[in-house]
């Protein structure tokens, strides 16, 4: 067995919790190279080539900003170079992360506002719109939004928020996390107007935890300029400077950069189009898999689908844990757990990443079976629906 | 995409031909490890301890000899180590691999005779009797027979073969393929008697291809002493003089047996008796869906039922290579071809090697999927039964 | 050519800055294993090994955090965990690293005083001492002090620091970067009364830049209940608390916990005694080369030798950057550059590591065979004294 | 430490055995890829441009075979399918390597002769001319030359054999052995007008064994179509036919061809010339370093004299195993030990393959400090001397 495995398991572990994802070999294969000289030449022109290629990815002219950090280092670099201390930040409650992006906010001493949600569908530019008209002083500097609310698998339109921002004629930044739908559902920094993206390297992007990124707009630059939070390690200014010439002010992680590089030529050589509709496909699928065994969706929005995730709700009296539980015992798969309100209500099924058809009837598969195991009810006509939606679309 | 790969292609490709199979990844880590002084003191102990562990897959107290040659040459070696030119030697046709062995034989200058298969159920212990009572002046030295034909799905019962030639009072030697059986399907060189077992590595030992094995009996070797045909990079005898304190004769394949260390390792820790109850399921839960779809399995005879593999018959007016091409082009999933008279009548399911419930869920799905975009008729419930047999016996 | 040079060049680069080091093949392949679950039950088995592990490699009973971040995280982890906004901290001026966390200090509003000092010794104890007598308010509320000072080859006596804090009766925290010394040069942070250690994962714990971590004191711990500095990537008290089961507070770098994993294996089997003395025996021999070559060594207090680089000052008139960039060109190896105020004065000898006498003999060479070409004066004598000690202890 | 040693060793390993080599991260790092399906249309495009490819290294135009075997299978192969049994062949006794082929020549059933050697030259031309000039009957079928004997150090001109056998008239095969010479010492198959060229994938191609080849000329095709030796494996021409389409008649070593692919692009990409003349400059500065120790290179022929390794005598009343175990246990270093009446007199210096200067200086280092631990008497200059050179022509 693996030397991280309590038993043997024969076959391939399903890792199908909505990251990290499933790791290709392709890029597996490129971290483990020796690590390099990072103030060497050969660096320089390495960190340039990654540096430009991964804009694309990001749909950006401007800066990305690559952290030697995981994902969460990378939300609180947003708010340290954008705010001062006491500054009032709007957020909308999509579910968990949106929540501890708030708890974020309040632990680096800024005044969030929380618009209520339901969990079951992602934010709501009326309500967001509303809010930002009735701040007649501008005193809210930045509006911070979860793009894939990986808890509930609902995605907010960012392309709505940002027109609700402008219809309130209101100059705050644009702040949005999408840790778990870059490189999985499409994305337009610069046309969307966004000030910071927030990303992470363990989802869409395909690689093990360990980095993270800053997409950057013009605005939010500027407001660097006059952010008064503490920062050094997060500090966009001497990135920036660094990355000019392909180099980094402090180490970085070189070995999860060889990776990057390798990932996001994977993604460019599958056309980010084709990786959308491939993501968009299996989550129909999967949609289709939960209705026919009889089970809710935990996103109730339909335009709020999430194409890289699913949480699926277990019926009353039943135990979405106990049954996670069963489906790894018996069945070798990782699926995530609902988190905070959500715990034990709902289990999610990631399906996104490198990721393909037969995988996700295996995933599917587990899923169907571990339902018959743990005793909750359904339909077993899951995999069959999912099966006509794929065969019927190949 | 990868380099050998002619399009991107995401996710993880399905290798589920019978053979090579997916190496788990601790195998192929091991495998990518520096070469080592093969001639030095680590390198003795290290092979005295493969040597040993291997004997415990082939449950033989014997010799067990590893060629740096893929499992053709272990064919060979078992041959030539063991024969005489124009020895006559009696063989089943229970297929292509069958065939194949015949036609290396007369190569080999060697008389095979062949009692004649219909490719639908392994070797027949009764008509291997009648011949060889047949053979007063026991002419005949060897009985060669396919444990598992790789192209059929059929595995002959080796102890009954071997209680045939006893009954017939026949002193020939019995020499045995296993390559598509060994790790996969129970086997005892020992307990059956058997002279010369051949394996190879790229099947249930879940190596890549590059290396092969002959297990030898006492009398094999002692048939060696005598036998006639050329023989220098697979002689049995330099190879054991070397063996004896952890060395070769000529240069091993090092990383080869790095994997090999690993890979018995595996196959150890979960324990043999588990391996091969995983593989029995995987086929019985394969043959479960093969009925559902209507079509009919290769092998007729049930107590020849492979574990490792099950060979499907495409209905007539349907060609199987046109629906494996259109599951390798649709699903990214290699299933096995017809061969030889069986070319485009049957296709076949590798499920052997590092393998597991969800993994072949994936399978039989792309099967299933693949049936109905090929326009091959099928009631789609094959799936289903699979799921039926697998959560039922979780 | 790796895709990450710009010229072929055979055989294996000499990466002789004193880190990132060259990372063992055994770390590289445990990073290279697929990602995990690291909300799984065996991810908390496997993090619960690790923490426990890694104590030992500090010497500590303490907690030891673990950030998915680089080196320069962990220092500002330190700070933002202990002070608040306009702390007075006292810190010696050792050199380009201590210079960096002071500029550290400053961004995140700290009030930093500092020792000068020459850049050719490590800190010294009695200015400490003196210091802090000064400071009868008690209002300083740590010393930094920068173990193994990277950019000048001085270590300073942490034990002799903890004295002269002790023999002033101050209260002061005492914070220590040990980035380019842990599991290089003894350090101990129980005995030495070290409050938090700063480490990296790149240097002697030979892993790829993307970990660094924090000892952390009982009393440091206490300060941290009540330091005010805005803080949430690096806050403690969720990683304790998560600590607890082998979880983290948010996504770790699972794939660099698997090469600290083998990485801190490799520590305690080859026995950390055995490291340091084997990283002391490599310092003698490079400075004995140092000498014969006619050189002179940065530090200039034998003292505080460092056993894991050696900064060597090029004479008047020569270019330590072109002879850096010729040794680099023409023999594959890249050393590491002067920093700061030593800019093209010193070329330095990283000696750390997974590194042994022959690697150590071509790192010797290849400074040897530079010199010559390029034009530094030099006696070409200092491989055949590296030799001399080398062999001599054998 | 690595599970193949017996106790921890830091650093890395100095494998300077003459082969295997070691491997570069890039071909290790390319067989640690997924198996692919050998008999899928992608494995055909691979196989094709492999097969292509390989030629250039061999410069040859014709066919070269690829068997999934290690070297000495080739050797064998040139045999089988090109003679009879009871042919005779002529060869030159230049070493333990030229007697073991004849070894194996006579255990295959033919009548080999042998030019008697001194272990301390290449093949003679002029003794092969005047051997063949005696053959008035044409009955010595083929001339078996060892064009780089890695047991003495001493390289065949494969030109002047040549010359020599057309000198004299004679229609004898020339068969070479380039194990240790391939992708190191210039080689031209078709110029030369070798008939069959047998090599191995683990010296200068710098990949683990088991791969070996044959490069095969139109007249050695020919007599292949009359040759008698029983064949199968070896047989060239179903290897012939299948190769055509890229794909191979049985299962080929497929993660070792991935490893080819990688190798002899990098050996294209660094050009065959500077690759030459790389080996050259080791060579000449090695023998440098055995000179100005004092000691004596066991070629004494200089127009022999080989790149990729040398062999060095040890003084009488000295043991060369002696000092290789000493290095071996005090530096960490693996070299080549005498074989056959060279035993325990000569040691044996690898210095092909992927390598370079400081690598060169590393090994060069140890076998010094070598020879002072183990007590042979040696001027300690030989560093130095090889240091001169290499800076010299840097």
């Amino acid at each position: 067995m693996a030397y991280y495995q309590s038993k043997p398991a024969a076959g391939r572990h399903f890792l199908q919790i909505p990251g990290p994802t499933n790791v290709p070999d392709r890029v597996l294969r490129a971290m483990d190279n020796p690590t390099m000289d990072h103030r060497g030449p050969d660096f320089g022109k390495l960190g340039a080539s990654i540096l430009a290629k991964v804009k694309q990815v990001f749909k950006t002219q401007s800066h990305v900003i690559i952290y030697p950090a995981s994902g969460t280092g990378a939300w609180e670099a947003a708010l340290v170079n954008t705010l001062s201390p006491g500054d009032r930040v709007l957020m909308s409650e999509t579910g968990w992360f949106a929540s501890l992006w708030r708890e974020m906010a309040e632990r680096l001493q800024l005044r969030p506002e929380f618009l209520q949600g339901d969990w079951r569908s992602g934010a709501d530019p009326a309500a967001i719109e509303a809010y930002l008209r009735g701040d007649k002083g501008h005193e809210i500097k930045a509006v911070c939004v979860v793009h894939n609310e990986t808890s509930t698998g609902c995605t907010s339109r960012i392309d709505e928020v940002r027109k609700a921002i402008d219809a309130a004629g209101h100059p705050a930044l644009l702040l949005v996390d999408t840790i778990s739908s870059l490189g999985s559902i499409d994305y337009r920094h610069d046309e969307w107007g966004v000030d910071v993206t927030v990303a992470g390297s363990q989802k869409g992007l395909m690689l093990p935890p360990g980095l993270s990124f800053n997409a950057v707009s013009a605005k939010a630059l500027k407001a660097s300029e006059t952010a008064k939070l503490p920062r050094s390690f997060w500090d966009w200014k001497p990135m920036i400077a660094a990355n000019a010439t392909g180099f980094f002010p402090y180490t970085p992680a070189t070995n999860m950069l060889y990776a990057l590089d390798a990932a996001v030529d994977m993604l460019l050589e599958e056309g980010l189009d084709n990786v959308f509709h491939r993501h968009d496909r299996h989550a129909e699928a999967t949609r289709r898999a939960v209705r026919a065994w009889g089970l809710e969706i935990q996103c109730d929005e339909p335009r709020h689908y999430s194409s890289s995730l699913t949480a699926v709700r277990v019926p009353e009296g039943n135990s979405a844990n106990a049954l996670r539980a069963a489906i790894l015992e018996k069945f070798n798969m990782s699926l995530g757990n609902g988190l905070g309100q959500l715990n034990d209500r709902v289990f999610r099924i990631g399906h996104l990443g490198d990721f393909n058809d037969l995988a996700l009837m295996g995933t599917l598969s587990g899923v169907e079976m571990g339902l018959r195991v743990a005793g909750v009810p359904h339909r077993p006509e899951g995999v069959r629906a999912a099966m006509d939606y794929l065969a019927g679309n190949a």
